[in-house]
């Protein structure tokens, strides 16, 4: 087993790319080796990498590899950003890529410097993950008076989504590291059980207590357990505070502000996209029909049962307590205070 | 192929208890022959069938195998009633045989009345569901002014889950024989998959427009498809109209009324509990662990993770926008509509 406070599911070794197929945890330990765009873009689509930081230092990696390979750059780009449509994380890195690509002067100067900005990409999001982390349990350690409390948690946010120690589980982690942890609840986060193949597995190896649930639980767990905090990450923010996360995000945000739990968004700056006005701009990808009636193969509803299979879903953004970013933490996030904070539409 | 609307998963056969095997379907269609309580018992814990009506039913010919085997009927019947804990249609049904059996006259006539009780249970609980049908039917129908509209539904309370028919989707049924249902958003119900299992396989039998989704899917579902009535069952109801039925019901009521859903309970007189003041004193079923952390037999978590597995959750009645019961419907069930619905506690 690896430590996963240690890893990244990212390794750029040997002008390869090479990425833990997630697909296959817990149970495997995988890994793809990368050499070209294309493929770096299929893994993307394919969800051997996911979780919208992640994804994002994935597609750097992959311009820097169009570069090693000579292939045409400008098309490497179109076909990464069109790996997956939500997250935001993706545009960003292939437009800090775009603008190394711009300035430099040869092509073989060009490729080791999309390789450092690829790398700077990845290392940034750690730091960022670090300082999150502290900030979210800051807030969180401040506004909890019991020595002990039980949060809950969504998707995976962890290592495993980002460059290293996560955005929500990077608060929880830090959380945990204060003692002050009762328990985590993990939604298994259907159709995918991202919570129970990733984050039960990242939770399990820091030693951290938690419970795993079917996602429909979630109410009765905060009214029962005395769920104090749900933490979740973000795929993508929009101007006014509306945020597009994991599918069932929505459905907490509004059992927790029922039942007087308080959310948490974690994302770094880069999952901010001032440019759209709301959340309902942002596009909900529809993913194949098959992850819903299959699992891992096996068939669990009728032949040729139609599904309906959102990957995400937007919560308003009067359902959010606090968004916390690298950039600091905006509580009950608006229009105005978004725009204070990170500027107008970039 | 079985055609489901006319089937019930209970037949009684050549002194026999037939039972389809749910935790089979839809893959499988195998029937499961019992000759004596213990078994019967046994069979409603490991869910081979399920569903509050459905259980009771079972539960009442397992006391007619207990008399024709010659069984200790007291301890028999202590059997059957423990066999779960949350639904209280188990509980009335033994209460009707226990009545039999007091009267009986002698051991041969014992058996015979006790098997007329049974099937006189079984009867009704079928005319009972077409008349909820209806009148479930008859309440949406007026309140919705579109010709055609989508509804959700959670777990399994078709023909499966009753004498036939079906409580909450016995409504669908008949609001589909109106030809109003543009489509059933149809929950999988983890972690028993009852949705995808079962739901879905009546729905295609039916020929009903469906769409199967994950259970986090809810909110944005009702919003973005407009759904405009939430349809579930019960297994127990109190006395002040809170109900306890399959997990995430909960969840769904308070998404539901944020959303402006309304929200219809649907279920037979013998689900309605006048002893218990509210739904907080219905005891909560937890069922094993790998019921969330295997599908199957195929593990989705890392080995020996820790779960919560509650079958059930509790809805505060104000949660409720209509109950409908064989005896009529309450809009908006409080303790003094119940009482002078249902009489006080009995």
């Amino acid at each position: 087993m690896i430590n996963n406070a240690k890893i990244t599911p990212i390794i750029w070794e040997n002008n390869t790319l090479k990425l833990l197929d997630q697909r296959e945890l817990p149970h495997q330990e995988t890994w793809l080796c990368l050499d070209n765009s294309k493929d770096t873009a299929q893994a993307i689509t394919d969800m051997v990498v996911r979780g919208a930081p992640a994804i994002g230092i994935t597609a750097a990696y992959g311009v820097v590899l169009a570069a090693l390979r000579g292939e045409n750059l400008a098309e490497a780009m179109r076909t990464l950003a069109d790996a997956r449509p939500t997250a935001v994380n993706l545009h960003w890195a292939l437009e800090k890529m775009r603008q190394v690509i711009e300035i430099a002067e040869s092509d073989a100067s060009m490729a080791e410097s999309l390789l450092s900005c690829a790398q700077a990409i990845h290392e940034d999001d750690l730091t960022s993950c670090l300082a999150m982390g502290e900030l979210g349990a800051d807030i969180i350690a401040k506004e909890v008076l019991d020595e002990h409390f039980s949060v809950m948690t969504h998707c995976n946010t962890g290592a495993l989504a980002t460059g290293g120690y996560g955005t929500a589980l990077g608060v929880i982690r830090s959380l945990a590291g204060r003692e002050r942890i009762q328990c985590v609840y993990v939604n298994e986060t259907r159709p995918w059980l991202q919570g129970s193949r990733l984050t039960a597995w990242e939770l399990k190896q820091e030693q951290i207590p938690h419970l795993l649930q079917a996602d429909s639980a979630a109410a009765h767990s905060i009214r029962e357990h005395d769920i104090r905090w749900v933490i979740v990450g973000a795929d993508r923010v929009a101007a006014n505070g509306d945020v597009v996360n994991k599918i069932g995000t929505f459905s907490l945000a509004i059992i927790a502000k029922q039942l007087g739990a308080k959310m948490m968004v974690v994302a770094p700056r880069s999952t901010v996209d001032m440019t759209l006005a709301n959340g309902s701009e942002i596009p909900i990808e529809q993913r194949p029909m098959n992850e819903v009636s299959t699992i891992k193969g096996l068939t669990i509803a009728p032949a040729d049962t139609q599904c309906n299979n959102p990957a995400f879903d937007m919560t308003p953004a009067n359902l959010i307590d606090v968004l916390v970013t690298d950039d600091g933490a905006i509580f009950q996030p608006d229009r105005s205070k978004m725009a204070a904070h990170f500027g107008e539409d970039a």
